[in-house]
């Protein structure tokens, strides 16, 4: 059953499951996706800023997408972005670290012209077990207006 | 060889190789970090806003990375991200597609209170081999300055 927009209220919030990075899952992200010694290499990331082996900010973006979709917020509406705004990368994600979604409604409104779309904000916080907050971001997404009648 | 701050200069632009999406890899991708039925199955995507299977938005992030880093547009800089800003879908990737990276700098300024580093904004658009731009950012870089001396 799709959610439509009118069920989506500002202020509305969610949050999501967990997902733990391995070690093998970060190393093959960053060969295909961000191939950067630091990224790749144990020595090179001794010698980087964060001293320490380091996942892709993309990988843990990716991963946040992941879970969105798995929680189920928008129900068998397809999650469609538009764009992203303000995202931030604050904090080095490690393999082994849990990531888990925090997202709350902080915009709604028609699509110009459609009857049959509008578009939600949505602000994101990803954070690990800690509790340390490694990426903030604001997605745009497009979600049905109910079929009138 | 690292490429320092002074070295850039706003208005200078790059382009990157291309990069082809094979349709097992955007599978691939799909299930790990995507997993919605329109990216993942056929019938599913007939039935979706784009009509047939497309690519995650996520995966064309991805593969702009790659693409930027390949480039050595930045040398042995590491190309460290603090965030990006008003990046847009503007348009659907399928498997197949091969991808390209056109970037601009846009802005550079010195970090406040160090010497060492600064930071570039580029507004990078990446597009397929007919030359549609599929997708739109500003990515924020930390860069860092010529040692002194």
């Amino acid at each position: 059953m799709a959610r439509y927009l009118d069920e989506f209220i500002i202020g509305d919030t969610f949050e999501s499951e967990s997902y733990t990075i391995s070690r093998e899952e970060s190393l093959a992200f960053a060969a295909a996706y961000d191939p950067q010694p630091f990224h790749l290499d144990e020595e090179a990331a001794a010698r980087s800023m964060f001293r320490t082996l380091t996942s892709s900010g993309w990988q843990t973006a990716g991963i946040t997408m992941r879970l969105i979709v798995e929680s189920g917020v928008l129900r068998e509406t397809g999650i469609i972005g538009t764009g992203i705004d303000e995202l931030r990368w604050l904090a080095p994600v490690k393999p082994g670290d849990t990531l888990r979604v925090r997202g709350e409604i902080v915009e709604k409104s028609p699509w110009p012209g459609s009857a049959s779309r509008g578009t939600l904000r949505v602000k994101l916080a990803t954070f690990t077990g800690e509790g340390v907050v490694v990426m903030t971001q604001i997605a745009n997404l497009i979600v049905p207006q109910r079929p009138a009648g």
